[in-house]
């Protein structure tokens, strides 16, 4: 099963590329010339350019004919990743955008596009044209939470919180495999974290929270000012018991920081529901948007603090700026990272409500995997989520010890099956997804590694294969 | 000189964008279809777009047909401002994308599109793949400085800088015309912003800011801890005496920060020459980047200070993380933006070496303003830059006081011929920009004020006429 016909579909997907880049060429010319219309020149200018884009439509059509770009300025590659083949990279897979978002962004993707209508009180979220103010209500419907701004990443979500409700020396209590993002937004606020053990399963439960915030007040007298708890952590994808966690640091009056980067946009949140204090999720990750981007969502509790205005005025001027917001440092997502998030929204809104399918399709998967001998999946199984580490040193790394490509001949093998996106060279501990693929591509997976595994003598366990 | 042939120049803007979107729904198919080709469904449907393409290819050829596509998902309208006309809004100027951007922006949107070779050390600027670290290099020594990141907006540049140097209580010298992300950024730590006072010119001098640290050093007993300069200001754009200023600055061991929002991007930039110890810039506002973008830069004395690494451990698991930086948080713009500041950079180096073209345009056209008879250009003049605030009371405003549609019967006139991003309403001090556009665009521009003032009745001076 290696790639067919793989010149022929390659070459319309370049085909592809180039027949947009003609047309952008084409755009240029209307952006150079007059409201009046095309002079002679940029007239002549621009029916060459069609006939050149003629070319490329039969091109494409036929599957014929050179690559002509494969480099853009800057010598940057064209990348052709998602169309020539099945991405299986972990954090690549949710923030794939929508055909949607890919218009958008090419309707507005000009630096300060979010601009073109803003009026009174001048705050990106208050922006009533291009839907962006009704957008920002529906996020946080969407969540269940009663405010929401977009930021730039997660991790600007996080930092907002951090440095609302931080002092130096305050204590944050995180979990063991809490994302680096994390750590950094409490260390930029001088803050200290603690960590949640996890237990013999690698989950985070409510029980080891208590204990830990108990320690936390018992060796500093002082109570932690946040507890910050990835629903689904990004090194096993295991699920933590945020629900009840949200109950126990609530018995201790600390409010709950909801890590949503791989739940917010692939599945249902719902942050009353969980008890969440505070909902962060990531645009690029989860959301099917450009990055950066992301989204903060809270409550009417804590919105007045982490949302608060300017209060600052200039000692000589007396200037003030009105509904500015400091943490978000006034707009914050100002031209297409909005528009892309956006324009995926709709599809977002429909996917999380299919989850137990991609669910079906991790485990799917993993069966597969576990079917090839000396397989074993290192997250919590069965699984709960797309994404998964497995641990294939007792079968992929066998043969990597005795190939001369070493590691790199899984991935190599992989690639020559138009599968992309296991970091290379690793056969022993590593990660995928198969968030957003079709069950032909989900199989297609299965079967490649199956075939992968026979190659080099690998036994199939028929118990878990499909 | 009202708009001449608008329904083919405007109906072939709108099926440049209907082909660019035909497209990407041809992409699409490729998105869903295996790495071995499209099976008969996909086969067919890819056939029907074609044709749906090749009818649109002949519509935009012939200027015929009818609008299809005017809203997106979401209902957000198709944006061809930049197309069908000539945008003077004067913070969209120089962030409009080069041709190069809208390229890359097309092959880098997705998410996490930096990610594709990220590799040990883990972190976006130290990537060499796509030419990313080499670009930050680039950066770097464009500005003439010692090290450059890219930021998540200028605004966020300011916040890694003043995080690093302001505790508590803590006084940031800054202008009378400072921008209000830098009060939020100052605000955000904590700390008190100090505005020097503006000469009769409207001009920040270096004996003001003297004064203004002596003042503070007096009052507060401290030395400030950063001076805060915006090149131009966000105002009147007029130049400010910013290499006066740093020497005074750093004759008190304060630490001078350009403030290049204006500046970087479209003028030459010498950090080093002008005595920054940081240069900020923006890549939405002028370096014709996607939002939110922008650049850090500094020196080696201050690099390990604002762009130091955490040094925070889990007091469980005993983890680290690297070289990420906290200030940072990590990596900044995983994506298209990133691709697409890059994307443009040959163009944006190229740019700055014609400044002195921009400014004859901008002088150009405020000559044209000020032949109408009672206008005023409030920024210092001759202009140094080419946006300008100018002030229309004594013309425009006394036609709007008696129009039916009060002062928008400006922006109104103005679209009529194609004109757009003056602020509507606005026919008392409002701002413009002529950045980037060509002469025929700006003599267009100087011809459609005049012909407004003359429709009006208001009186042309021929000594300031073209």
């Amino acid at each position: 099963m290696t790639k067919q016909d793989p010149v022929s579909q390659n070459l319309r997907i370049q085909k592809t590329f180039e027949a947009l880049f003609a047309l952008e060429d084409v755009r240029e010319i209307f952006r150079g010339a007059l409201p009046s219309g095309l002079n002679e020149t940029e007239e002549q200018a621009f029916q060459n350019k069609l006939a050149e884009l003629r070319g490329l439509v039969s091109e494409l059509e036929t599957g014929t004919g050179k690559p002509e770009i494969l480099k853009l300025t800057g010598n940057l590659p064209v990348r052709d990743r998602e169309e020539a083949c099945i991405n299986i990279q972990p954090i690549q897979a949710a923030g794939r955008l929508t055909v949607e978002a890919r218009k958008a962004l090419i309707a507005y993707g000009d630096g300060y596009s979010t601009c073109d209508s803003c009026k009174k009180p001048f705050r990106l979220d208050k922006i009533k044209e291009q839907g962006i103010a009704d957008f920002h209500g529906e996020l946080a419907e969407f969540l269940n939470m009663d405010q929401a701004r977009v930021v730039p990443g997660a991790r600007r979500g996080f930092q907002a919180v951090i440095s609302s409700l931080l002092e130096k020396g305050d204590v944050a209590v995180v979990s063991s495999l809490a994302h680096y993002t994390e750590f950094l937004s409490v260390e930029h606020a001088g803050g200290i974290v603690k960590e949640v053990p996890l237990n013999e399963k690698n989950i985070i439960t409510a029980d080891a929270t208590a204990e830990k915030i108990e320690d936390v007040i018992r060796e500093t007298g002082k109570v932690p000012k946040i507890v910050m708890i990835d629903h689904f952590d990004y090194q096993f994808a295991n699920e933590h018991e945020v629900r009840e966690i949200a109950k126990v640091s609530h018995a201790y009056d600390i409010p709950l920081l909801y890590n949503g980067a791989y739940t917010v946009g692939v599945m249902p949140v719902d942050g009353k529901a969980l008890g969440a204090d505070f909902v962060v999720g990531s645009g690029h990750k989860s959301m099917a948007a450009a990055a950066p981007s992301g989204v903060l969502a809270t409550t009417e509790e804590w919105a007045p603090l982490v949302f608060r205005t300017t209060q600052m005025q200039g000692d000589l001027t007396g200037r003030r700026f009105g509904i500015k917001e400091v943490e978000m440092l006034g707009c914050t997502l100002m031209g297409g990272t909005l528009f892309s998030m956006m324009a995926s929204f709709p599809a977002v809104k429909e996917r999380v409500l299919h989850w137990d399918e991609e669910v079906r399709k991790s485990n799917y998967l993993m069966d597969r995997i576990l079917s090839i001998s000396g397989s074993r999946v290192l997250s919590e199984y069965p699984r709960k989520r797309a994404l998964s580490k497995v641990d294939t040193t007792g079968s992929f790394d066998k043969v990597a010890q005795a190939h001369k490509k070493k590691g790199f001949f899984l991935s190599s093998e992989l690639a020559n099956r138009g599968i992309k996106g296991v970091f290379p060279g690793a056969t022993k501990a590593w990660k995928l997804s198969t968030y957003g693929l079709s069950w032909e591509k989900v199989t297609y997976l299965g079967d490649a590694l199956t075939e992968i595994a026979e190659k080099y003598g690998l036994g199939i366990q028929d118990e878990h294969a499909a």
